[in-house]
C-alpha cells in the first residue's frame, strides 16, 4: 500500500486519521484507554533498519522501483502530529482515542502497531478495572497470569496494564523489575508436596527476631499442633507431616513473610491446623505470619471456616491480629466468580488472578480500528450498509460535559473551526446518526478531551508515571454514573455531535452515497 | 520459593517434572504441540544478569542471605535434562509434552516461562490446524491478526504458529522477516478511499509487459468498464471513479500482483464492475491480475456472483484464466463461519483471517500446568478431591501404539523401568483412573513419543525448520482418525497406563490419602 502510494506520487499527501472502537468490551459500558505511551516510544523510534529494507528488497516483486527503499530509509515519524486523550481515562464507543496528522504513507505504515498497541492495553486495562470494581476498593488483586498469557510479551503487557486498571501487584518478577510494580506471590503445590515428612527439614532453628536466641520451630509448631487439635477438635494424626515441614522451612526462609498454600492435601483437616501451628510457633519467636492461599474447592465456605478458626484462636491465645491474618484465593477466579462470591459472603483479602485477567477469556479482543477521515484538507467519510460502520468524518474536537454533581454527561464531538462549548450554556447535543435523538445539555464544567501529544519529532506533554495513570484510572472512573458501570444491563454513556458537524455528516453522506436506480 | 529450598539446603535435591494439559482446546479431541524450539532457546539463554539480581536484592526481604544472590548469579540451565515429544505432533491430555529432570530449584524458577511458551504456541498451531480443517487444503489461509493480538509480540507467535498450523502466509511483515514465512496483503480501505475522483490519478500509464510500449490504464480501464457495464447489466455511472482511479493506481504499482478490496462502496454495482475494468486493461497491457477481496457482507452470495460475473468475463472475452481469479474473504472469520459458508456453498480461495484466529476466542488459553512427579528417586502423586487433577507419579515413558491402517490408537504411559511395548504383541492398555476400563491392545507399529533433547547444556538433537515443523503437523494428523478430528463430537483418543504403571499410581495414592474418621 505504501509503494502504491509512492508511485502514485503521494509522498506529499496530508492526511488525518482517528483510531477508535465502536463497542465497549465485556457487555460494560466504558473503556479505559491505555497504551499511549507506547505509542509515543513507537513513534519516536519509528525507522526501517538497514536489514529490514534487505528483506523487503527481496519480498516485494522486482518492479518496485529502488528509489522507494531509499525513500523507506529516510522515513521517520518527525513530520506527524499525534493529538491524543490522557491514557488512563475513560472512553467511549466512536470517540477518537488517537487522531494521527501528517503524510498519508507514514501514518499507514504506522497503523498497525498504533493499533495493536491501544487494543490490547486498553482491553486490558478495563478488564482489570472491572475486576476492582467488583472487588471493592478493601480487596487486593494480584496478577498471576504470565504462565497462561498469550506469549511471554503478552504477559508483560498484562502485568503492566492490570496494575494500570487498579490491580496491586503481579507475579511476574521481570515486569516488577522493568515496571516497579509490586511483585507478589507465594510457593506453589510442588513446594509444598517436595516435603514427604517432618525428616526432609534439613534446618529446624531460627533466631527470635528481638533476642536473637535461637529456637527449634519444629518442635514448637508441633506443641502448638497438638495443642491446636484439641482446641479445635481436629485429630492432628490427619494434618500431613509433609505440608507441615514445608510450612516451617518457608517460615524459616521468610519469618516476617509467611504466606502458606493450604489445600495441597486437605484444608480443613491439614492446611488450617498446620497453619495456625507454625503461625503460633513463628509468634513465640516475635515474627508474625501473613496468611493462607486457597486455591481449591469452594473458596467462600473454606475462607469463612478459615476466618473463624483465626478468630477462634485470636481469642484462645489472646493474639487480637491473628484474626486478621490474610486470606488469598486464586482458583480460576473471573469478574462473575468476584460477583458471586460477594453475594455468598467470603472472607477473603486478596484475589490472585490469572487466565481470565490477560486472556479477557469474555472478550479477547477490542475492535479498534484506524480510519482516514481527511485527506490533503478534504474530509472523508466511509459508508457502510451498516450505519454503526459509518464513520464520522474531518477532523475534530472533543469535550466532556459534566453535570454540576461532577459527573459526565456526555462526550460531544464537533468541527476543529466550531468554537468549544462552554460552561453554564445551553448546548444541542444531536445523535451522529438517529435524526430525533436530540438534547440540549448546559454543563457545568467543560472538558478538551485531546492534547497534542507529538510533533515535530518531539514530546509534546510531560508524561506521568505508570502510579499516576495508574490514579487516572479511578480518578476518571469516579466521574462516571454507577449505572454506567453497574454489571448488569449498564446504562450507556453518551456520546454526540453537535448540530454543525450532524450536518456536516449527513451532508456529505448525501454526496458520496450513489442513488440507486429501481426500474 | 527458590530461596526457600535454598535455605533448606535443597541445590542438590533432584526433581522431575511433567508439563502437560488436561483438556483439548476448542471442544476438541486434539491439540498440536509447540513452543519446543523456543523452550530450548530459554534453557540455552536461562541466567540470572546483574540487573536483575540487583533488582531481586532490593525487591527481597533484608533477612535473605546474600550468599544465595551469588548462587542464583551462577545458575545455568546445564544440569537440567528435557525429553520432549517433536514439535508440530497432534498430541493428548495427561501425557507430559515436557519433562523435566534436574536440580529441583533450577526447573522451578524455568516453569513459568516454559508454560507461557507451550501454552499459546499450542494453542495458536491448534486452532490453526482446525481452520485448515475446515477449509479444506484447495483454500489459501492468510494470518490478517497483528492489530487485534495480545500485545506486538503475542501477535508475532501467533503468525509464526498459525503457518506451523497450517496457514499460507501473513501479513506481518516482520514476522515474514523474522521466520521466512511468505507476506501476503492488500490494500485497506483507506487507501480505496484516499482517492476521491479520477482527476486524484498522478500517473495513469503503464509500460506493455512485453513490448514496453506506454500506454494510458485510465483510458483503457474507462473504454472496458463502459463495455462491461453494458454486458453485465450494470450501470456505469453507479460504480465510484474515486475507486476506480484507487484500483488503476495499485495496478500500475503493483502491475503482477494486482488484488483489489472491492467492498469500499458497493461490492455488485461497484467494486466488481472497476475491478473487472481494471483486470481487462492490465490484461491489454500484457498482465494478469490476481484477483479480489471481499470484507463485508455476505461472503457466499458475493463470491458466487464475483465467480459468475468472472465466467461471463471469461466467456465473453475468451479469457479462459479470467474464470479463476482468486476471491479472497476476510470479515471476522472463524472456525464456525468457514463451516457454514462450506454449507452455504461459496466460490472463495482464501481466506484472511485476524482477531478469532490470533486470540483464539473460542477459548484464549490453553490450560498447560507444570508438576512434581518425582524428587530425590522418589515419586509423588498430587492428589485432589477431583480425580481430574490427580497426577500421574514418576519418570514416565510414552508410547503411540498404530493399527494396521496406519491410525494411531492409543497413547500408553508406563514406568520407564518396564520393557517398550512390541509390535505384534498384545498389550493391556488401563484407563489411569477408571478400574473397569480395560483394553488389549496389538499394535501393528509402536513409536516411542519422548526425545532427549537437552543435556549438558546441549542441544541432543537436530532440530527441523520451521517448514518441518509445518509438515509435521499434517503428517501427524493424517495418522489421526477422521472421527477424532471432526468438528462436532468428535471421539475422545485414548490415553492410557501400562497394568504395572496403573497399580504403582493407585499404591502409591492408597498410601498418600489420610483414612478419615468417621465418629
Amino acid at each position: 500500500m505504501a509503494y502504491a502510494h509512492w508511485k502514485s506520487e503521494k509522498r506529499e499527501d496530508r492526511a488525518v486519521f482517528d483510531l477508535f472502537f465502536r463497542k465497549n468490551p465485556f457487555s460494560g459500558e466504558f473503556t479505559i484507554f491505555a497504551g499511549l505511551e507506547e505509542c509515543l516510544k513507537f513513534l519516536e523510534n519509528f525507522r526501517y533498519s538497514e536489514s529490514d529494507i534487505e528483506y523487503l528488497k527481496e519480498t516485494m516483486p522486482d518492479t518496485v522501483e529502488p528509489e522507494f527503499f531509499d525513500y523507506l530509509g529516510n522515513l521517520s515519524a518527525n513530520d506527524v502530529k499525534l493529538y491524543a486523550i490522557d491514557e488512563g481515562k475513560v472512553v467511549f464507543p466512536r470517540v477518537p482515542l488517537l487522531v494521527l496528522e501528517g503524510p498519508l504513507i507514514v501514518i499507514q505504515l504506522l497503523e498497525t502497531t498504533l493499533l495493536t498497541l491501544v487494543n490490547y492495553a486498553s482491553l486490558i486495562a478495563t478488564n482489570a478495572a472491572r475486576y476492582r470494581m467488583a472487588a471493592g476498593r478493601r480487596i487486593k488483586l494480584l496478577e498471576f497470569g504470565l504462565r497462561r498469557a498469550q506469549g511471554p510479551d503478552g504477559g508483560l503487557s498484562a502485568s503492566k496494564y492490570a496494575y494500570v486498571g487498579g490491580f496491586d501487584g503481579t507475579s511476574n518478577v521481570l515486569a516488577g523489575k522493568l515496571y516497579n510494580i509490586p511483585v507478589k506471590g507465594t510457593h506453589a503445590h510442588s513446594y509444598i508436596s517436595s516435603y514427604s515428612s517432618l525428616n526432609d527439614l534439613k534446618h529446624e532453628t531460627l533466631k527470635h527476631s528481638e533476642t536473637g536466641a535461637e529456637m527449634n520451630l519444629k518442635d514448637v509448631s508441633l506443641a502448638w499442633r497438638s495443642l491446636l487439635a484439641e482446641k479445635l477438635h481436629l485429630i492432628h494424626s490427619e494434618a500431613s507431616d509433609g505440608e507441615l515441614a514445608a510450612f516451617i522451612s518457608y517460615a524459616i526462609a521468610f519469618p516476617s513473610g509467611f504466606i502458606a498454600l493450604i489445600d495441597t492435601y486437605d484444608v480443613l483437616k491439614s492446611g488450617i491446623l498446620n497453619f495456625c501451628a507454625v503461625a503460633l510457633g513463628l509468634n513465640d519467636l516475635g515474627y508474625r505470619a501473613i496468611g493462607i492461599r486457597i486455591d481449591s474447592g469452594d473458596l467462600a465456605y473454606l475462607s469463612c471456616k478459615a476466618r473463624s478458626t483465626f478468630a477462634a484462636v485470636s481469642q484462645d491465645f489472646e493474639l487480637e491480629w491473628f484474626e486478621h491474618l490474610q486470606i488469598v484465593a486464586s482458583n480460576d477466579i473471573n469478574e462473575d466468580t468476584i460477583i458471586s462470591l460477594n453475594e455468598q459472603g467470603h472472607k477473603i483479602d486478596s484475589f490472585g488472578i490469572g487466565t481470565h485477567l490477560v486472556t479477557c477469556q469474555r472478550q479477547p479482543a477490542l475492535g479498534c480500528v484506524f480510519k482516514l477521515v481527511e485527506i490533503n484538507g478534504i474530509p472523508k467519510i466511509k459508508l457502510s450498509q451498516d450505519v454503526e460502520k459509518v464513520t464520522i468524518p474531518g477532523k475534530k474536537s472533543v469535550y466532556r460535559l459534566y453535570g454540576a454533581d461532577g459527573h459526565a454527561l456526555i462526550d460531544l464531538m464537533q468541527r476543529t473551526e466550531e468554537p468549544a462549548p462552554q460552561s453554564e450554556t445551553r448546548v444541542l447535543c444531536r445523535h451522529p446518526f438517529q435524526e430525533s435523538k436530540r438534547a440540549y445539555v448546559c454543563p457545568a464544567k467543560v472538558e478538551s478531551l485531546f492534547k497534542l501529544y507529538w510533533k515535530d519529532g518531539e514530546l509534546q506533554q510531560d508524561m506521568p508515571t505508570l502510579e499516576g495513570v495508574r490514579d487516572r484510572v479511578q480518578e476518571s472512573l469516579q466521574t462516571l454514573r454507577q449505572d454506567h458501570k453497574r454489571n448488569l444491563n449498564p446504562t450507556p454513556y453518551k456520546v454526540g455531535v453537535t448540530d454543525e458537524l450532524y450536518n456536516f455528516i449527513h451532508d456529505l453522506w448525501l454526496q458520496n452515497a450513489p442513488i440507486g436506480n429501481i426500474c
